[in-house]
């Protein structure tokens, strides 16, 4: 059946032996406090929390989902308890800042806990996820007098925060918003509007829930220039900070979707609520990035513990069926077939999946990694580089992750034949989770255009050279003979992302349809040798350590890593090819020749 | 909204002008009565049922799913009326044999009217699909007295056909199953056993169901030599050919599944039921192919029809959906926002989608063609070399359509963006329609193991010759300058896959791990080529024809292959050197390794 087990032992090999985070952590003040055995200990008691209080209530979560009754919301049974122990153990606040209540961990660690958050449960997980977001959106926006007011409340879980921006005319394009924000004259201001597909925008969970809100003030300036952020609680706040009387926020319905069923994705109406102001007037959508950013590489991760999650229980399906003979004669010839796992093709798809499980954590901690130095570190050039790469793996890390992640879900529930269908295996049920990740904060399409143009096009490819700069730095390391196929490989593909690069940003300057025809290939190529670049620091390290290792878990990571090498990376064959093909392909076609009459 | 409208354009033009039907209809004694017009009636008569009668139904009948209670099965609302309706319209005879009431008509027209019925209603279509493969068994195996007895019943669509094979224990490996038949004496059989995943094996659409078992007589040999095939009838028929009284047929349970939740997916317990034999003791698993391979042509159209409706409702939705503005400026500066297709990444994805539509329905005709010439033709050697080619190119009708229909599901469903996750808009429940066919009649992996051993492997590429010379006599008519880009990629893929294959039988020969170890990338390989075979020979017709044709029909044909050409082609690059990895990357990791403990 359904088995999570969250993956300590290869956890540790990223944070500690990829990429060494004692040393980062010891060399920044912000993070000092943070020892390799806290980290650990932080780990096993996300491992037993995700494990045990949240994987239990998921396929049950998927079969209920949420009610909607009269204005409210009611979440799945057992959602309300498994908060209050999120909340009570201090997660809730896990990577939030100190000052105001927070316990200060690192993202790089973070990440880690929020993998086994979403796979032990997806749906569960979009509620903590987006305070998390939120909050970090107040630390990072918000008056010191907001911030001592909500975040304290929100770090513990009795208050939670949402992120308020579509509207049914309005997705992609927010410039379209139409929800507009009054001042009242005394500071506060009358928002007024129609909010859909907010996720968490109404439950039970909490004792209060905190709506930030995109509205235009009345002498906004049209497009996205003209957005501006409120804060809107469900119930007003009293004067010693305690959830008073209703305000004008309304749930008109939660949607019927695909999966994620235990989060409910709301209809919320603002019928002139009352809210503040956070930042600055129109400057709204700029701060609202800071909330979208961090979602984006967590919902990145929501792909990659689905995926881990997946393989997982399609190995324990795997482990118990016998079905046919191995090609080579039987490995099992007292019982009457063989597990399904001596067929190559069988394998073929275990390695997939787990090539990119195990290639999606390293790349998710190394942007994490990118985050924390951009955030703590004292050096400014330092800070700077680090942010440079965040801005450029941010999309990548959304949509490559999730693409992948959904891949995984599905290969995994190939591997069932039949059973996988059956929604007593769960294994439909990741797969229908994994869908909306590729899906919402931004498609992978509106990703790969904020990579592709915003990221390389709009500063000819700057931050992509500090990216293969490390790559190349990490490459002349490789001198041992058994990285030699990892090094040659790995530059060749560094030399076709360069080229292919180049070929864009020349034909994008004189056709800008030329960027939005490249952008998703381009992001997959770009993917996959980010991947290959994670996957021949690991490889090295299980090199190098392998001999004297009797657990098998290094010479299994060189293993999965040749497949990757081998099995994998030539996918960016055709996505090179398909990128220089160009967009004329692509707009030739009349736009009415399209439609079905 | 979801939107349904058969493509009947498309289907002349594929039938009429890419393969001719009319000059091979009339060259065969058995088809010289369907005549163009008769063809046309019969697709147009086929659009108004399943537009008017079945599309109606889909999204209902996803919400509702079947209902088992005490044993009895109740299909969706509407479903009876609509089964009714195809009955009464003939059309569950359509392809049958006249001689028993069918109306005898060409495969290569069954196959257009089968992709309407699974576009309109692929829950729906499985009940006739399973009946017309049921049928086709029958006609091929069964004694002149069961052929009279059963045929006309089951063509009038009173009674219904299943197909009786996995066991609990026993999916891919049909050798384990354990279903007793013992002789009574009397010429009848009494069958003990239990059945899973039986569709249809239980419902309220006809007056009896005919269930064709796979059972083992007690003097089996062991596996699959020793596998017998059994009808057992759901109620035992009179003397008079009226349905009497109950048989020891019981259903269990139904399925909870991630979609088709109007077919009734059935445990049915065999408790001593009355069956008789059908064919040769023994000889069941042979027999039961006629039907699989039936099935699994009919299981490839489901992925087309799925992967049509799937492009029709999003273009429907992209028609209406205005955010951003194109590249190059607004195209519609009237109002606040350009519709999506300006955007060239929407286009990417419609282009893929339907440039692999498209190729799927002239691959399907293609196929059904030669299995009329391999039927009907007076010439041995035509139809053999017809029936090698249904040999070859059924496992990649069943698993590449498939694996394509999802895909266009998956890539249609991202064009709505946050919209094609909720339940209303019926996107999201193309994509779990679609998914169970990649995984039933034998998942992709064993049709791919059937390619590559079977049907490559085994005779040193004979079947492939037959195809890849078929392939090169049109490349030989491709003079024209226009078609040079055509003629020399094809050729080139043309060597690229019988380079693959004769390493991979060259490597299997001493591995037979390599066999598995290449059959899935090389099944999608042939795929590839194939569906270039079939765009060239598209292209080249409506090449010919662009300049005197005002309707824009041949120009975006041209168009559409030239986005398969330059953007999806490619993808066998990769694929080819992915096949050159070999098993030994596969092969190596410890079974243990896999598994989580």
């Amino acid at each position: 059946m359904a088995k999570y087990k969250a993956p300590l032992r290869d956890m540790q090999f990223v944070l500690n032996e990829v990429f060494e985070a004692d040393k980062l952590w010891a060399s920044m003040e912000a993070t000092q406090e943070v020892t390799p055995d806290l980290a650990e200990a932080i780990l096993e008691e996300g491992a037993k929390l995700t494990e045990h209080e949240l994987f239990p209530l998921n396929l049950s979560g998927d079969a209920e989902g949420c009610r909607f009754e009269k204005g409210q919301v009611f979440t799945p049974k057992g959602f309300k308890e498994a908060y209050q122990a999120l909340s009570e153990g201090g997660w809730m606040g896990l990577g939030g800042n100190p000052e105001y209540g927070g316990q200060g961990m690192p993202k790089m660690l973070t990440v880690l806990f929020e993998e086994m958050l979403y796979a032990s449960n997806a749906a569960f997980t979009l509620y903590p996820a987006l305070n998390n977001g939120a909050t970090l959106l107040l630390d990072s926006h918000a008056s010191d007098e907001i911030k001592e007011k909500y975040l304290p409340p929100m770090y513990e879980g009795r208050w939670i925060g949402t992120m308020c921006l579509t509207e049914p005319h309005s997705g992609t394009d927010l410039g379209l918003i139409r929800t507009k924000a009054e001042p009242k004259g005394d500071g506060t201001y009358t928002i007024s509007g129609n909010k859909i597909w907010i996720t968490g925008g109404e439950h039970d969970l909490a004792e209060n829930i905190i709506h930030l809100v995109l509205a235009k003030l009345p002498d906004a300036p049209p497009g996205t220039k003209g957005i501006s952020l409120f804060l809107v609680p469900k119930l007003k706040i009293n004067e010693d900070n305690s959830p008073g009387e209703a305000n004008q926020v309304n749930c008109g319905a939660i949607e019927h979707k695909m999966g994620i069923k235990g989060s409910a994705t709301c209809v919320i109406n603002f019928d002139g609520a009352e809210g503040i102001m956070i930042g600055e007037p129109h400057r709204g959508l700029a701060a609202m990035f800071t909330m979208m950013n961090y979602e984006r590489l967590s919902i990145g991760i929501q792909g990659l513990g689905l995926g881990e999650v997946a393989y997982q229980s399609a190995m324990d399906f795997a482990k118990e069926r016998l079905q046919s003979r191995a090609p080579t004669g039987p490995k099992n010839p007292e019982k009457p077939a063989d597990p399904i796992l001596v067929h190559p093709d069988v394998r073929r798809m275990a390695l997939n999946v787990r090539a990119f499980n195990e290639g999606s954590r390293a790349f998710a901690s190394y942007v994490g990694m990118q985050l924390d130095i951009s955030k703590y570190h004292e050096d400014d050039t330092t800070r700077k580089h680090a942010a440079d790469l965040v801005a450029l793996l941010t999309p990548v890390a959304k949509a490559f992750i999730t693409d992948r992640g959904f891949d995984a879900t599905v290969e995994a529930q190939q591997i069932y034949g039949g059973s996988g269908y059956c929604t007593e295996w769960g294994a439909e049920q990741y797969v229908r989770d994994a869908r909306i990740a590729q899906i919402y904060e931004g498609t992978n399409g509106i990703q790969a255009m904020d990579l592709m143009g915003r990221k390389v096009f709009a500063n000819k490819g700057e931050f992509l050279n500090i990216f293969t700069k490390d790559v190349r730095e990490f490459l002349a390391e490789c001198t041992s003979a058994n990285m030699a196929p990892w090094a040659e490989t790995l530059e060749a593909e560094l030399k076709r992302l360069e080229n292919v690069t180049e070929a864009v940003i020349k034909a994008g300057s004189e056709n800008p349809e030329e960027i939005g025809a490249a952008a998703v290939d381009y992001l997959n190529l770009f993917g996959l040798v980010a991947y290959a670049y994670m996957w021949a620091r690991m490889v090295k390290l299980a090199q190098e350590k392998a001999d004297a290792d009797s657990s098998g878990f290094y010479a299994a990571k060189i293993q999965v890593g040749n497949h990757y090498l081998k099995r994998i990376l030539p996918r960016t064959l055709a996505l090179e090819q398909q990128i220089l093909a160009g967009s004329e392909v692509l707009m030739t076609l009349e736009e009415e020749a399209f439609y079905v009459e």
